[in-house]
């Protein structure tokens, strides 16, 4: 804290608050040790009363020396976790049931608030027009601060989107498409402008990669970003290692970020280590500065103050409550949320997908044939071992994969449900609906391939160039 | 060390290889413990042995478990020091010595070398001139590499100067001249571009500071050290907060530097702690950077390969140790370095000189009168109690501070030796010494000023606009 003495207690996280109480602390018992004058003492010992009291308001808890607040299980929970409970940080994902994670629990964990029927409905009302299916389908599961953007909407208040990816490697699979889909459709439905990062300089940090072949991998993964059909005008595309040498807006907000989180902060989110780089350790400060639209001062004018909104899968959310931590810290209005589920593994939901094994996923590069190959082998399946079991008993749609993808890609509710019933009595056969996600894929894929091939290079420039967008502020 | 297993061996610093060592020993540990299939380790072991044997090679000492090699007093002492020592690092110089540091000491602590009478008149040969007097009094007294730079110079080879300045206020002294002094002269006898850093947001993230003021600092520092005299065609000095958002090749080589220096590293070299921000603990990055001519490709014409000296004050030494460290593993030259001892402040040699107190230094901003007030008032004299004692006994030159000004700022050799030898003898009186010392500041300090008014914000905008300068690369 020996930035700003004097900043406001109010501002201070529950971790800042317990850390300045022990810091007081100690000062008040070296100054009793060092037999201080009566009257400084005195004011050192009503700080310290203040300070406990600004910690009880704001966390609840008393202070109790050598115990940080329970708060901080929100702040902390990345890399810990319960015997029982998933692991879910932006590395790793990890579940033992194979329904996949378990969402509830991991809503009170992280501290963000379920996308209800009522927040499904004040979305339909605002927008004038049926939700995507991924609200309705509980895709999109989980928000923070998704009903102020909502006010701000209904005021004519501007708001802009922000996602991005982590481009690993140039194979992206269907499921990388979930948030670009949903982001084209909250675009599209809220007329917004979007900010989309491509964290290549994370990639070489973390993967035994060169500079180059992370900046190549980035504009790579936007040929497929783009290929989703986001609006030229609309939309801004950027790879770190170019836009933050063309942006001193960006950097500046980095770095104000960098000021306001400390080592002990970004252990407890992220497990960072002693021996992680110190890229590493600054990193989630470039992944925090674009939720401030004063990064962007060629699309906002340089305006500081316009709300973000940031569709993103959950296990991504610690880089961003560490933000939403920052945000009032340094004049900026904390980034709302929305949070997917993970998009499953063609092996079951046990872990998300992995770009390095081609059989863990349908690519946006497979051909028609390797995807019914792919499905008819791989895909992990609910029925029974035998077609007389099948009949008799059922399928279980809660852990078959065709199932959850069909929820994932099939828009057609009814069709859905009717399998769903077909497949449960066991009227409808694993081979069977293993036919229908195969017939959903195949033309799904082959239409983004088409799209894909008309993204030339130049096209790919165009969206990484900072310029205005369509939009006044 | 996940990041590149199959490194070359010989590009690791000697804690890496401890690292290393260490790591396969657990492995084989494991192994046996697991009991793995033989040939597996039996492999780990060789690898093991193999290890040991370059760690040997390297460090000249055997491996033993725990104890981190020697070398590594030289990567680590800037925050720790021996009971007796002086502590020297970018944040604090103390001595108890009236005489000042003893650099003599602090060039075997820092593995650097002495800059001795052969290499000086190999400067005097290449040049074909005087060197400057801060070379023959010994104020530049330490050097790496200087001989390559020479072999490179008498081959006809290219390469270039790197100082900079931590703009924490407005208030520069004379003693923040130093560098920019001996780094003009530097530029003139050799005819090579110059490349000026102000750590404007290194000051941001040390001081409570907001980034305005920090940036106004940097272009108020700017024109006092374009008064120094610099060439605009061969200068380009730069903010960091305006040039990293300007120039993704400086970008590229701060993430690069991030990559290979972990947390452990910059603990041990600069004594950051778990509770300094994750910009402080970033930050030798950026200072570390501008080492490597890729990050000014406007200059370069985008050359990697060009070899960068660096004259400072020896307390910025941590940061190039580290640049040098990591020089080699991301495939660019090792910057050579030419230390400056510590200016005193007026009080006396046992300190830094600090801008916060006004009357510690002479600053660029004081008149004649307050020139002369200080002088009188301030200025540690090594001359006896009474005039009778001084007659018969002589002044301590050793610790006279106006004797230690007139070293820095009188060129005239043979006078300065008149002086000194009649101080010693008690001939001259410390009155008299002092008004020597006046009579040399006044003028000095006026002319700066003069030369300053002369500096408009158009010029400063001229050097710290990126650009190509007067070589060709």
């Amino acid at each position: 804290m020996a930035d700003s003495p004097n900043c406001d207690l109010k501002s201070l996280s529950p971790l800042q608050l317990f850390e300045r109480v022990t810091e007081q602390g100690e000062k008040v018992r070296a100054l009793k040790a060092g037999k201080a004058p009566k009257d400084e003492i005195d004011a050192a010992v009503r700080m310290l009363l203040s300070l406990k009291l600004s910690y009880k308001t704001t966390t609840g808890q008393d202070y109790q020396a050598g115990l940080p607040p329970k708060d901080l299980v929100l702040i902390n929970n990345g890399p810990t976790k319960e015997e029982d409970e998933d692991l879910v940080d932006p590395w790793n994902v990890q579940t033992s049931n194979a329904k996949g994670v378990d969402y509830d629990k991991l809503i009170v964990r992280f501290g963000s608030s379920k996308i209800d029927t009522d927040l499904i409905n004040r979305i339909e009302r605002a927008i004038g027009q049926k939700p995507h299916h991924f609200l309705r389908r509980g895709i999109f599961f989980s928000h923070r601060d998704m009903d102020q953007v909502l006010d701000a909407y209904e005021n004519k208040k501007p708001f802009y989107l922000y996602t991005g990816r982590g481009p690993s490697s140039q194979a992206m699979h269907v499921g990388h498409l979930i948030p670009f889909m949903f982001t084209k459709w909250l675009q599209e439905v809220f007329d917004v402008p979007l900010v989309i990062q491509l964290t290549d300089d994370e990639k070489y940090l973390w993967k035994d990669m060169t500079i180059e072949k992370a900046y190549e991998y980035a504009r790579e993964n936007a040929k497929d970003i783009i290929a989703c059909g986001f609006d030229i005008n609309k939309t801004f595309i950027f790879s770190d290692l170019d836009y933050l040498g063309t942006s001193a807006g960006f950097y500046k907000n980095i770095v104000k970020v960098q000021k306001h989180v400390t080592f002990n902060q970004v252990k407890g989110i992220f497990g960072f280590t002693d021996s992680d780089c110190i890229g590493k350790i600054s990193f989630p400060a470039i992944q925090a500065a674009p939720s401030f639209s004063s990064s962007f001062p060629q699309i906002f004018n340089g305006k500081e103050n316009i709300q973000c909104l940031i569709p993103c899968a959950i296990d991504q959310d610690p880089y961003f409550r560490m933000t939403r931590d920052v945000a009032p810290r340094i004049g900026q209005p904390k980034p709302a949320l929305l949070h997917s589920v993970f998009f499953p593994a063609l092996q079951g939901a046990q872990t998300k997908m992995s770009a390095s094994d081609p059989n863990s996923s349908i690519f946006l590069t497979d051909t028609a044939k390797q995807i019914k190959t792919k499905i008819n082998k791989h895909a992990f399946s609910g029925g029974r071992d035998t077609i007389e079991e099948h009949r008799k008993y059922g399928g279980n749609c809660d852990v078959d994969v065709s199932i959850m993808y069909l929820t994932f890609f099939l828009e057609d509710d009814d069709r859905l449900e009717q399998l769903k019933q077909a497949y449960t009595s066991g009227e409808l056969l694993t081979g069977e609906l293993k036919k229908v996600l195969i017939e959903t894929m195949q033309p799904l894929v082959a239409a983004h391939q088409e799209r894909r091939k008309q993204v030339t290079d130049e096209i790919v420039k165009q969206f990484m160039t900072p310029r205005k967008l369509a939009f006044e502020f």
